[in-house]
């Protein structure tokens, strides 16, 4: 007759083994300052103690709003599913403003100088390359609203990354030609009714990629407006910005088959 | 000290209850003759008999040539993912145009008939339905190229699906007020650069699908052209149709993810 020693030892144990297990993963998250020319930046790590030594890199760029909690639950997300995750903060330390005309006026000295932006963005993209357990050859960036443009513009810089997601991101540029630049893949995730990404924007950036040559995708989901992966902005299409659970949970996928597919 | 036989018993049994396994799986396939009116029509079914005695049915509507090798290998394909596969037959028993201009021709008519192409396809999602080991609340329909506007019309006839895809179909509907009828839930996945399914064509979709308060989605795959599915359709981009392994291939994993968010 098995004991239970015998089934532990040759039943459990080779399960555990054959099996990769939780057991002891454990979520790290700190703050990072780093600098970009003279500013101070400060941006948030997350990765999971679980998993290889190295593992591909995440870069998560921020709304207008800047850097703060729901960027960092993204960055989180994104540790759980075995990425070293990297906040990014465009704006500066203690920069975070904190209602819309402020936040407007923050993201606008941005998308009006984009050389200044895609600076930002690098900085960012090299802290996260250079952690420890980041695997420097497997790093994407994903990014939402005006974190979207951002990481379309770090792609038109020609960074070395495989891939960028923009989560209901602008898709306009001032420099449309440095689409030739792009070498990651380009995965644009696209609220079909989002009226502050037009559909002459989205047309504008369609060809835009075309003439870079670039290995790109677009996917519309219906009913969904600006910011539909936020729970914070509400329910309220009329608004222009609502969140839309099933677009929500839709895009994640489609960003994690993306990973896959790229790392 | 554990014999092999215990093992066996204890170790190995467990394991192989405990996780599914494909010993004794066997793809079945057949041809199936069905009626629709007075026109016989002759389908091709596939399943794999492991699993679970009832699967989710996937209909599979063919190109302008008719049912041949491409759909049923699609529909084998299927059945490898557990799903009960038919391919239907919407031209009749025999009619398999074996040149694009005999295609074509063929295809004209139920495009200019949208009523008997409707009929036609429900009699194939019927004769799905009713196979035993379909679950008839969960049937989707997929269709390349013809058969994706094929399907589109099944959905405007209001069937009670759970979704529809459509690979590089014709997306244009003489009766574009029928979406209001659609219960199922929409994905097109359309080559960016396709020149029979044109941005003006795509647009009036959308309109379309906007007026009907559809559930749909739309994937825009970059230097995909029409027929990005099919090996046969060659690699020359400047034909108008041509394969394309990467557009294939994301949009063979887009629709696995759609069936398990609809099943």
């Amino acid at each position: 007759m098995i004991t239970p020693l015998d089934y532990f030892r040759y039943c459990l144990i080779p399960l555990v083994l054959f099996f990769p297990t939780m057991a002891g993963a454990e979520m790290k998250t700190r703050i990072v300052e780093y600098r970009q020319g003279d500013t101070v930046l400060q941006g948030f790590l997350a990765y999971d103690t679980a998993g290889p030594a190295r593992k591909p890199g995440v870069l998560v760029v921020h709304e207008w709003t800047g850097l703060g909690p729901y960027v960092k639950n993204r960055a989180e997300q994104l540790a759980r599913l075995g990425y070293v995750a990297f906040a990014a903060d465009i704006y500066g330390k203690g920069v975070r403003p904190n209602n819309p005309k402020d936040a407007a006026a923050t993201a606008t000295l941005y998308k009006t100088d984009r050389n200044l932006l895609r600076e930002r963005v690098k900085a960012a993209l090299e802290e996260l390359r250079h952690q420890g357990n980041t695997d420097p050859g497997r790093i994407a960036a994903i990014g939402y609203c005006f974190g979207g443009t951002t990481v379309l513009e770090l792609a038109r810089s020609g960074a070395d990354i495989k891939g960028i997601v923009s989560f209901h991101g602008g898709l306009d540029t001032p420099s449309p030609q440095d689409a030739k630049n792009i070498r990651a893949k380009v995965l644009v995730l696209h609220g079909a009714d989002d009226p502050f990404v037009t559909s002459e924007q989205v047309k504008s950036f369609e060809d835009e990629m075309r003439g870079g040559n670039v290995d790109w995708q677009l996917v519309k989901y219906s009913k969904a407006v600006h910011s539909f992966t936020n729970p914070d902005a509400g329910n309220d299409n009329s608004k222009g910005a609502a969140y839309n659970a099933e677009a929500d949970r839709r895009s994640w996928e489609e960003m994690k088959s993306f990973f896959n597919e790229i790392f």
